[in-house]
């Protein structure tokens, strides 16, 4: 990797920091975070900020710079992609090192008093955005919000903002329409009396309108705000977006049903003001609802008392809470990703045979065979295709300088995913074409029966995702085995790979109970540096299940794999399976041969479908 | 139970509230905790002011009082005896309830626009305090600290404060002298460049000065507070109890060993003037370490910019991790426990079948031989003695009114513990001293399960106990069962049965990670309203375990049952155990055999020793 050379870029910072034309007063610091205004996790050219000014394009980083320094804080990921990335104006701040300082105490360490900090108030969230200004102050600084963002004005070939046609989805697809979806949105509002409700995260616009976009790389979102009122909608976007004639009759803007149901299309960059000018108008009483996690210039627009902040938006829940038709679509998207897979992996078997494939080519090809699959999209994220070693890297994507071939004398590992009309799919299998060792065999069987543990939990109604993390840790730890991640994450209809407000962690204990029709991963694994990476990734569907008790009336859940991927039985060392874990993997496998075995078979693939039928033997 | 006839009380304390001698300016609502100044789980009966203005005395609840109504807030385990003990002035509010205020809401509906709120700012942890005085402020109201408690003065006959004679700890129980500790307290203050640390748990400055006391029922502390300075130490105790020889001795009072040792005997009652001063001689960058959880007037008396607020003290992670002494001490505890249930459950049986063994008789006859016990002191909280239906009232205590016969068609509870000048013990079992239907023996057998696994989980250093707690639910989860409680809860040695900073809960996250030398109980149950209760309940120590590898050299932990009292196979389905859970449920009793039937022997308790023979039996 190359060095960017940042002297000059932080020279003009530096002079915009100072500029009476771009601050009231004068900077001593400006705090460059990697979030865009909508505090997305993924996020265009145009606002990849952080990574213009500092040379980083890592996907997780902060910057500030002081008239004298310039550090940058990323996680153990990223040491040393940005050691390599960034030139000696640069500090290496390594954030999760007990030794590391944080950006507030490196502040406090480094200004002089009375300091004043800056920041742009719509990249940040305002929960942070709080947390960081009140430890400023108390140490006599002061957190400062700039009008406009000041790496703008350094960056001349800054990229435009992205401005793609949008795709308007029908009801087959979405399954309620999006004056439905409004409707049952007022009804959540009127229960905490909002008279406004302020969205910013793209994929709840998206959600909502049952529109989808290009804006962001493998997240089908474009970007807008939107404030719901109970009367009445207001939609901040770039107006020629909304006058193709399709999304035009989509959102009924000639003729709506009612009154209320009539969008008013606004200037993007005039959600600020409006939000302001609602807001003058409240009565007393009146309260606008807006999430913590949305931007502090938004949150502080709103007078505190008619501001009512809860993490979770209600259109976050309903996005979660997957309706029949979405849950349709996300079953038929998995059996098409299972056909694909099966071709895929048939294909490298032979493949491996005759030598050559490499991580890179290996990804291509997936890509090429999920494109043949009806109503596919796009990719849901970078294919993860790597080989030995490389498997150990958790986010690990194959560059050409990393490229390496796949070997039949070590672990293959494969996490990949796609957008289709009908929902997104995110898979990871760990494969071996030659002969794997005891050792790789047992830590793969460790994993799959924490996998199983997690996929056959049985549990009550308002348990949160959070309480199985240690389901799916258990029997590595038997034996002395961990993994340093997550255990799953929610997963979006046609949007967003990484969804809220549920998930698996041991990390992050905010997490709305899981719910029925809300779908997560359950994705166990074990690496280890230098060597080889072990996961074993489904996608899983929360349903309703019956025990024979039911303690209190409260119902309990359980999941209902939506991924229909043979695990290679190869790895797995059968006398440490207990006869239900067998079971339950042999009952998988007779389900993905019953359901993408006779999909292979209407498609006419019939070549992956003998390496399916070997794949789902009974074990 | 009789109501209390409050009216009286309310009209003076309703005097009080607007009586310029004692408070400022009139308050329009008096808040009444149930904490005591050092909030404390159990309180001394001078400080159950609650109990005593509204006559309901729960272990749980809140009083708030208007110039017109009164309230109090308590939850599910007290509704029926809070309405049977309070008159026609108050209303119950039930918390857990969806439709129930919360105390903030219900102020903000009840009292009139710029209200003042009263409250004793020495019974309020200062983060409650926070939120409270945050929500009322949002909503144009003021919380008040009043000067002094203004029930007090209209509580003529308040008993006085216990001022019972100390028991010095001498080192063959504590295993640290108390100089010893003070230094290891003093590093971890000049970690955090801290030059006071404010002490206000009662079992924090029991342990640190190896003292014992009986001021609260059941928790051998002493009304106290300390101010561990870097050079100096402040105690703030009635004068009387250390002028005592062996205490005075013990605290090297007229000759420490070095003058950083010598300890400053100061009243009570002066401890926030004393804080104050010293506050007042700070340098810059001098910090003061308090816990937030300690009351709001110490914390406010620390001017902010020199505050350390750390929920966890050094005391309490230093009294959690039990020295060898300490563990060595507790093992000594409980295998005499184990002696006296033994000679309980033998006697107990026996009894049965000549028939008019009640829950209180029962109770009674388990304290008689826990007394005969070696350096026996006292019980560590009231005896749950109960018989069938009584089992699934989760905190039963047995009183005249409730007592029932033990019956040989019924399980019978028992959790019960004891303090020892060596340690602490809290145990349960459920027996059947008859035939247990399948049903019982399905859920004990289940509970049972779930007990093990927590007990055989192995996991990495560094693991919260929240993380273990799905293990004690997952087996009962299979059959659509639950139980409404924690799973287990730090264990003092010698000090309070119930002791922070670690647990094993589904709510709370706030635990410390587990590591080697705590102490926690590992408890699961399961309860049938009006018909029955099982509780596996053993203290458990943790250790550090091999595993066949060890990620990351992190090292992993697993536990050690301290309780050895046999579990009864009656009351199992042997066909439901894995033979692991069979193995360590043999290994147990084996080794509850080999270690309290020896004990058995060497107090020549033979009948016992036939029974513990009988019940240990391989199954």
């Amino acid at each position: 990797m190359q060095k960017k050379v940042t002297t000059e870029i932080l020279q003009r910072l530096r002079d915009a920091m100072r500029d009476s034309k771009l601050v009231a007063n004068p900077l001593d610091a400006l705090i460059v975070s990697t979030w865009d205004a909508h505090q997305s996790e993924y996020v265009a050219p145009c606002d990849c900020r952080r990574a213009f000014v500092s040379g980083f394009d890592g996907s997780a980083g902060s910057v500030v710079i002081t008239t004298q320094l310039a550090a940058l804080w990323t996680d153990g990921r990223y040491f040393l992609q940005a050691a390599e990335q960034m030139d000696e104006n640069w500090t290496l701040m390594k954030s999760g090192l007990k030794e590391t300082l944080s950006v507030e105490d490196w502040l406090v360490k480094v200004l002089p008093p009375n300091s004043r900090i800056g920041a742009d108030p719509f990249l940040s969230p305002a929960d942070s955005w709080k947390m960081l200004s009140k430890a400023l102050t108390a140490c006599g600084h002061l957190l400062v919000a700039t009008k406009g963002n000041l790496v703008d004005t350094v960056w001349p070939d800054r990229p435009p903002r992205p401005c793609k046609p949008l795709l308007t989805l029908g009801l087959e697809f979405a399954g309620q329409s999006w004056e439905d979806k409004v409707r049952h949105i007022r009804s959540k509002m009127e229960q905490r009396q909002a008279v406004w409700l302020v969205i910013t995260n793209l994929d709840e616009v998206a959600w909502l309108l049952n529109l989808r976009g290009n804006d962001v790389k493998y997240n089908p979102v474009f970007f807008s705000y939107i404030l719901i009122g109970t009367k009445s909608l207001k939609l901040f976007i770039d107006a020629k977006r909304v006058a193709e004639e399709d999304v035009h009759t989509h959102l009924s803007l000639d003729n709506p049903s009612d009154e209320s149901l009539r969008i008013e299309v606004l200037p993007y960059d005039s959600v600020l003001d409006t939000l302001r000018e609602c807001c003058n108008q409240l009565g007393e009483g009146q309260k606008v609802w807006i999430s913590e996690r949305s931007s502090h210039v938004l949150n502080a627009a709103v007078p505190k008392m008619h501001r009512l902040q809860i993490p979770i938006t209600p259109i976050c829940m309903a996005k979660a809470l997957k309706n029949p038709t979405e849950r349709e679509g996300m079953r038929r998207a998995h059996i098409k990703d299972a056909v694909a897979l099966s071709e895929f992996f048939c294909w490298l078997e032979k493949e491996m045979l005759k030598g050559g494939v490499t991580e890179m080519h290996a990804a291509e090809k997936s890509k090429e065979f999920r494109s043949q699959q009806k109503n596919y999209v796009d990719l849901s994220f970078d294919t993860i295709s790597s080989s030995g070693p490389h498997g150990a890297v958790i986010h690990y994507k194959p560059t050409q300088q990393s490229d390496r071939p796949l070997s039949t004398n070590e672990i293959y590992l494969c996490d990949s995913g796609a957008q289709y009309k009908d929902g997104t799919t995110d898979v990871t299998r760990a494969m071996h074409f030659g002969t794997p060792t005891d050792y790789e065999k047992e830590c793969f069987t460790m994993v799959l029966k924490g996998y199983i543990a997690v996929q056959t939990a049985v549990f009550p109604n308002g348990t949160k995702g959070h309480l199985l993390d240690t389901l799916a840790r258990m029997h590595l730890w038997n034996v002395g085995l961990d993994y340093m991640h997550g255990t799953g994450h929610g997963v979006g209809a046609f949007l967003c790979v990484h969804e809220g407000p549920c998930g698996i962690s041991n990390k992050s204990f905010a997490d709305e109970p899981l719910e029925e029709g809300m779908i997560i991963t359950d994705e166990p694994g074990y690496y280890e540096d230098g060597n080889f990476g072990i996961r074993i990734e489904n996608a899983l569907l929360v349903v309703p299940t019956t025990t024979k008790y039911d303690f209190q009336k409260r119902g309990f859940l359980t999941f209902q794999p939506l991924t229909l991927v043979p695990i290679q039985t190869k790895m797995i060392k059968k006398d440490l399976l207990t006869s239900t874990e067998l079971q339950s993997l042999n009952a998988y496998h007779e389900k993905c041969w019953t359901v993408v075995g006779e999909e292979l078979k209407n498609q006419g693939r019939l070549e992956a479908r003998e390496w399916l039928l070997r794949e789902t033997r009974p074990f």
